[in-house]
């Protein structure tokens, strides 16, 4: 290995990959005063990007609906990942790419036609956004009754984006309560999503997963898959609250992990509380998809 | 004036007073990843704060609502503004005043406790949120019927905020129609307000501004009270969009530039679609209070 990995992670900024602890956007960027910012997250796993193409295709398609033009094509943006996850020498990734109003050319201007937009990329060790002892014991989710998914009327949340506040208020409160995490609803009885994962709740041979107010996620369109091949009916809908307490088991899906079996909800638990063996079983099949070949990108390091 | 004065402006950040060029935020910050951050801004206006204690108050009770602790108390807070500005050399500025939710003491937590706030601060030649030649022939504001504002269900917006992503995608819908600038509504027939703006609507002798969905801005404080020094009657409460279309004037407020006479809301004009003349009066005496002793604050430079 060269003299030049950095374990803690690196980032492509400006046309130079740097060691992450250097790399800032200025204080006045759009990203940061208006959250005006998309971006996602590839997973790298046993040293090649998971579903490459799937990834930047979502990333086009957020860029496109933000009007978003940071002067870079999709092999140009894939060479940027490939050289900045291969100077870190990370084998497991979490690789973000984001693409950010910039700062308007006219001083003073208020027109977002006005920023000149950009791109820049970091990548960390691999994040779980569940621990993986926690996630084989089941993961708990704490639903706060006074915070709602902003709605899809606000902010159109197929797009992914940093808009976390109302993930933030609700984590307070989860971790406040003694859970691993939380769980929004829409405001009108139904689920949305956590932070930063989709939810599914097993009834039988049917597998049920929110359609509105939430990011369709790449996990997410993994796990459907994974469920038709496992013999699962897939249902994209309305997830009442109600309907998820009759359900045999639930499981969150992530970039960050893979595939979480729940144990609780709020005072709710599934599966006796501990992790159900559907969604266990689940997991394990996204660990053997990681390693598939046809959805793998290798990394020359 | 010394040498090494600022024009573009100037930051502070970890108790150095930096070049506005040279102010950057971690990539990985929560600031910028979760847009968990909270800010204020006091203008300066011929060398001095404006009602510098009303703004460092609101700031406060911000950072106590998102439960951060950035190790700073009122006067060391006011003290970093107070040197930023000095050693800028503006004496008409927009100053930001930022507090950062950081990133995590544990690596890979999604605790936001575990993490370490900080505070920083930057200040740019004064900003109008609308131009003064435009503001003198009334402003034009498009709302758009497919974005509403983020409810307060799903972000307290007394809580002053980076999430802009409803603003943004309302700009480019006004801007796109030849509009100044845009406002949003609650989704549900009232009004909320603009980016970067309150609204205010005058019936004869009495103004009316929506309560909920909203800034309390220190603006808006002093337009209420500037209102009710001038006779008018003023009332917090929600403003339907059809009581609106039935007014004799509308207005906006904004630290940045104070009080904004408006002359047409999509395709309704306002006052023969020019500044109307009771909300130039106002916007006269918001200039006229901004250089009264009692709510200034001098800066030594």
């Amino acid at each position: 290995m060269s003299n030049d990995t950095f374990p803690n992670g690196a980032a492509w900024i400006k046309g130079e990959v740097v060691p992450i602890e250097q790399a800032a956007i200025g204080v006045t960027d759009w990203a940061v005063t208006h959250s005006d910012v998309t971006y996602d997250v590839v997973p790298v796993w046993d040293g090649a990007f998971f579903r490459l193409n799937d990834y930047l295709g979502r990333f086009e398609a957020s860029m496109r609906a933000y009007r978003m033009d940071v002067g870079m094509d999709r092999s140009q943006i894939a060479s940027a990942l490939h050289d900045m996850v291969a100077r870190s020498g990370l084998k497991q990734a979490y690789v973000a790419m984001v693409a950010a109003r910039g700062t308007p050319r006219i001083a003073g201007s208020r027109d977002p036609r006005d920023c000149d937009n950009h791109f820049y990329a970091w990548c960390v060790p691999y994040i779980h956004v569940v621990k993986p002892e926690v996630a084989a014991a089941g993961v708990s989710l704490y639903i706060p009754d006074n915070v709602h998914r902003i709605p899809d009327q606000s902010l159109n949340q197929r797009v992914k984006n940093y808009h976390w506040g109302d993930f933030t208020a609700a984590l307070f409160q989860a971790k406040d309560n003694g859970f691993e995490s939380a769980l929004l609803t829409d405001g009108h009885g139904n689920l949305a999503e956590g932070p930063g994962f989709n939810v599914f709740a097993i009834f039988g041979d049917k597998v049920v997963t929110p359609a509105q107010h939430v990011l369709h996620g790449i996990t997410r369109r993994t796990a459907l898959e994974l469920c038709r091949e496992n013999g699962f009916e897939t249902e994209e809908r309305a997830l009442p609250l109600s309907e998820l307490m009759e359900a045999d088991e639930m499981f969150l899906t992530s970039s960050g992990g893979g595939i979480f079996p729940v144990a609780r909800v709020n005072a709710h638990h599934f599966s006796n509380g501990a992790a159900g063996p559907k969604a266990t079983q689940l997991r394990a099949a996204y660990y053997e998809r990681l390693k598939q070949p046809g959805f793998r990108t290798e990394i020359t390091y």
